[in-house]
């Protein structure tokens, strides 16, 4: 059964097209640096925020006008599956990312949510199946419910530990069956309200013990998916302690984790904690933890997660750029964990976003893939650090001189020379390729 | 020559006092929990902000009334070493805190530099021995300099690299020389102003090598001080590479640097990094890398350091509660890195602040003491936190249980019951313990 | 039917007291510069965050465990006021707030609704009868619905308009009947989400006609209480009209409303808006607008409005000095507009959030007398600015002198001496204030 | 003599050229919209930026290599006007605006000032003259000297107050003398660090007085030229009077100003206030009060004033539609008040930096006329409201209807229907015209 009967399979028409149903720049099957761009792009709908997702905030009630809405229990699961699967095959979205209670419903009991969920993955097997469509990441939820309230892995209460540990299991264990090229931690509420009644050091050791039983489960059924963590500084709690890409960088080193797991960076995430975007990505590329990414966008300006549609074409080439100097995404890929506005509530304002966002990212990465492909970057950032590939700098980097030979030879300096870092120059340049 | 004529060594007088220029909270030789108040708090004079700087803001030049602005050279120099070590001796602060720039002119080249350091060497060690007072700190100003205007171990200049090791090898001399008991870095410029011209891996890996010559030079000279590295997030620099503690530590950890070198926590740093003081603390306690602190404090609704002399009792209490549960801050202390504000230009505002932050932090102390011998916000943490003692809970902890398990166990939970955080009941009482 | 069974009136057993169901500061009837705390405070509880809020948050459904949630209907709303004014009664709390929809369940027609409200409105007379409590101010929810999705009066749809205004008629004559002393508006969803959709310049002109229009409805049925707009300057919309103190009252005054209206500060709107408490207090009290009061505090660390019981002595004293010289705060109060923390899902947390938030007020109270009082800062305030009471300066307050003669007289002056601003010294002096 | 002489006029080459040194979109004779760009655009050259910035920060001093640094006195500011009207002339810049410190040096006393800025205004009315380069506006420096500490016009004391209104005057009558379009007022330091020593209400009615004074002078000495306020909301006070825009003009309608002052709206100050540039734009235009533009952007992820030369095109584009939608700009102009960043600190990335700014707001202006010419949005926004052009919308625009009639038409409404706000779909569009 064809839900949106008036909209066909979005096509790329080119940027002449005025058609607000069509790509203007995401070609799939267009070769760009010797790759098709949806391999590049790898786009993957998020279930919760499309699917599930109703509207509400913490001051209003729901507003999306959903089909499904007068339906319950599995009856409302499937249609949200049938139609998700038809937004995703009309958009040309390869890929989706789901948690366990987006896709069946909680049930009154452990059993019972497994046994939803079990009817839901034969369910949506069969739509993956018929539509080629394919998982990119599973999840948990494990913080809605109240009995998270004080956190999952880090509630100071062992038996939610033990519910969440059943809960990752499980959701592990249907990632995989549903061919799932990753699993994703993100911590919902795991950090403190208050230092007052937080003993942090036994949470953190949790948090580490938590993810080292992941990587033993992993093991012991053979998935093969990435395993993946995503920051994010606050909210809902006070302090998350995945804060930033840093501080889980570290904190994997810390419980000797770093060889099992990588990031999932999101956009609205990073400028949370005050970084951009393309910072976040940075520091995991230059540590070899870049994993996937979840593509939004905040509102600087305000001060939680709004997970808006990606339209800003800046944060689509930096972040792009990061992508191809990481030699691609994948396994991991571009996950919209983006939410229609709460007044953009028809059925068509999915498309209208998706579109708006695929369309963001591919002129993004045909953007970045000139910047990178010209090298003017490139040799500019080469020779503002060709001091290091000879002479003094060379020896700095070899590891061959200290303090001591480094203060002789600086004593036989004179004024010392820099040269301009020319940014206003750089930014000039990079409107130049979005213009053109 | 005594310069504040009218001022003579300030007192405790108790709370009762109306004083401006008396004490009513700290009294350096009352014992608490076992040692005098003097040696939980090791108060230290920061040499720039009480010293050298002058009341400028990016808006306007100095403003501070200081009887050396007519001086220059060397006698400017000594003139405020004189008057730095006669406030510090009539206040009783026992230590202070320095950058090599600080205390001597900078001079046209390293040589004349390095000479005129020695010179005021020479001329403190002499009002040291004098006053009994003694360096909590040393630390080399890399950033103030154009040459350093892209960095300095992080500089794309590998001149500038091998200038700061020439300046921070001194400066480590003279800190020895001086008695210090630490050694402090601030990575003033180590971070960059846009993604666009900064190679942030070959930066990353040149501050990791620095920190790693710092730490065989101070083995060669055998400087036995502690080596500690103090995270800012942002300013002067859009990015600083040691954002927050927990990025530094992470940082430390990749480096294999974190044997050898602690964390200073500044309190405006913290905020900045939008975290709170306590946190930051915290981070470091448990990771067994609470080094030092710069006590000062930062206005929450402005983006900028403002290093304001602490009076927030809130701030002084939790972090001193994290002092005494590291079982004190030696061989750190607390410096106050804090500047009176540009409107309190005159002379005696030095003595009114830094009566203020000692007041504060002498009160925090004994709220915090109390606090932490009583033993009620411990017991409510211990309960909180039993369910790990015994049961499933000691079997996470110990790592007998994995998923396996924990999922038959969670199987045949009922519904969970948690217990309320209690938030409103924990600050209400701290306020109690504040008011009385 | 008593509710809290083991919990009897809150008493106030002075500050060496460790009970935690009893006030150390909130003494009603003690006379504090000539009259009881109690009118001076004139403490009211938030029916909404108190017997309406579930604990919900953008990640979590409800956690706090209140015994009507079994209920529905009317018996929920009867079981919910019933509680709430054993709840005021037990706590002294001798004043109430409310929205139309937190009284009565909203039905499925503005007929319904209606009746509905007339049928609680009943009730709660008889509540109030029977406790001799009061009802401080009402107000309208018109944002929660999905109606509101674009706003009440503002709204692109003139249907919404017209429902909003049917609603604020109802909720003034409601709030009449039961005697309010106030009337609130809080534009909920009044204001924009993006300009590339908004017609400010209309929207802005029909929120001022909707202001006059309930001016004109005030008058025509007599109601005699205060009408009063509460600044907020986003969440839930991007851009909230009413963004600040400031804002309001230019608005006002540009719709010609400036002597029918004044003010509802609340302290965390006044820090989401990048000011302090005092500040917006401040500045309503200057203009002669200062109304009324919600009493709790935000996080400054984080960007949404966390409505937290007020628990900060410094916050509480400096807007009780406003409230004092303002000559108090009658006919408005002090209504808390804070929520228990969704981990204090406990009804007992009610008390205890009720009694930290009351004995801060209570012990700011005390201080703030003490300080205005004494006049110390009044006195150094006087002085700061004496140049005006004379010469030069009082020509220039009484408007004699223009450009030119101040220009002859600049002309004369020598060195322009300044004093020092004194901010540490104020800083401590108020701290001493708070510990004795 | 010329001082670039490698660099000749800058031509617009069109978006095909690699030139760094042409403008690709600036072409200031092409007609937009029935009048030239350059009309529309009226570009500015902020003198303080360009000339007297140094590259100094809070933490560092001066990196800025200009030719002038080795001469001091009247000598270095006709050295700086050389270069200063060459630089504009190559660009084709046509306005510049001063603060009157900014063109000539202070000297000892008020008449020397005085004498100094005399010889400055004759040899610069000669630069004028020779170029045809024109004054945009001229304002007073009254921030930067520590007489100033405490406020200008709201300081507590009466000697500033005078001081610096002979200050306004000299500046306005040189302004005058330079045929200036219009004088600006930024309150640098009008406003307060804490209230513990502030009389608000004094300082703010003094700045009431002050401002009238100026209309008051204007008008004797015939100055026909706009006056103008800029807001921002702090820096260098924690609280600066003049917050943004919607508080400026309601200080203005207070103090009976609004029809003597007119607004310069700087895109930095717009986000310190939380605001973007466009809100900012919007509340000025719809108030009528929209009087010039300081282009520059901030970093929305740091907390100070950054002042960067402006390359966000989604920024000149709205800022340019409102603009469009003003009427144009005269009398006032786009002036750049930026600077180039610390690290750009050669001669040449004076250019650059202003290539990027101006073509950045050429392209702006070029996509924004396509949209206000398309009227695509137009034609959305009016569909948008269209209920309050007949029927009861029209009934309540005109002021025929009050509470009772909207409650008895709101009784009939069945469940009402709003329809989507669109914002992801408005944001892709705008996308389009960007790329095309």
């Amino acid at each position: 059964m064809e839900y949106f009967k008036n909209i066909g399979k979005i096509k790329f028409e080119g940027e002449s097209s005025n058609n607000p149903l069509a790509f203007k720049y995401y070609d799939p099957e267009k070769i760009v640096s010797g790759k098709p761009m949806k391999e590049h792009l790898r786009f993957a709908m998020s279930y919760w925020h499309t699917l599930t997702g109703e509207g509400s905030d913490p001051f209003g009630t729901g507003t999306m006008e959903r089909p499904w809405n007068e339906l319950s229990g599995l009856e409302k699961s499937k249609l949200r599956a049938d139609i998700g699967f038809e937004l995703m095959e009309k958009l040309g979205v390869e890929y989706f990312c789901f948690h366990d209670l987006d896709i069946a419903p909680e049930g009154d009991s452990l059993k019972e949510k497994n046994k939803n969920l079990d009817e839901m993955v034969a369910y949506i097997e069969g739509l993956m199946e018929k539509t080629g469509i394919k998982c990119l990441w599973g999840t948990t939820n494990a913080f809605t419910h109240k009995r998270f309230v004080h956190g999952a892995s880090t509630s100071p209460n062992a038996d939610v530990f033990a519910y969440a540990a059943a809960q990752v299991k499980k959701a592990m264990e249907v990632t995989q069956k549903l061919g799932g090229e990753n699993y994703v931690f993100w911590g919902g509420r795991e950090g403190y309200e208050t230092l007052l009644n937080t003993n942090t050091e036994l949470e953190l050791d949790n948090l580490g013990r938590f993810l080292q039983m992941a990587v033993d489960y992993k093991e012991k059924i053979g998935f093969t998916g990435q395993l993946l963590i995503e920051p994010k500084p606050k909210e809902p709690t006070k302090h998350q302690y995945d804060f930033d890409t840093s501080t889980v960088i570290g904190f994997l080193r810390k419980y000797n984790l770093q060889d099992h797991y990588k990031l999932n960076i999101e956009a609205n995430h990073a400028t949370l904690a005050m970084h951009t975007f393309e910072h976040e990505l940075n520091m995991a590329r230059i540590n070899g933890m870049l994993g996937s990414i979840d593509a939004n966008q905040g509102d600087l300006l305000l001060g939680w997660d709004t997970d808006q549609f990606p339209t800003n074409i800046y944060d689509a080439v930096l972040a792009m750029i990061e992508v191809l100097r990481n030699g691609g995404i994948a396994p991991g890929g571009l996950n919209f964990d983006s939410k229609v506005r709460r007044g953009s509530f028809e059925m068509d304002d999915l498309f209208y976003a998706y579109i708006a966002g695929m369309d963001t990212f591919a002129k993004g990465l045909l953007i970045a893939d000139q910047i990178v492909s010209d090298g003017k970057f490139d040799k500019l950032m080469k020779e503002r650090y060709s001091s290091y590939e000879s002479g003094i700098g060379a020896k700095i980097v070899s590891g061959e001189v200290g303090f001591e030979e480094l203060a002789e030879y600086a004593q036989e300096l004179g004024e010392i020379k820099n040269t301009s870092g020319r940014q206003e120059l750089l930014e000039n340049i990079l409107n130049q390729y979005i213009y053109k």
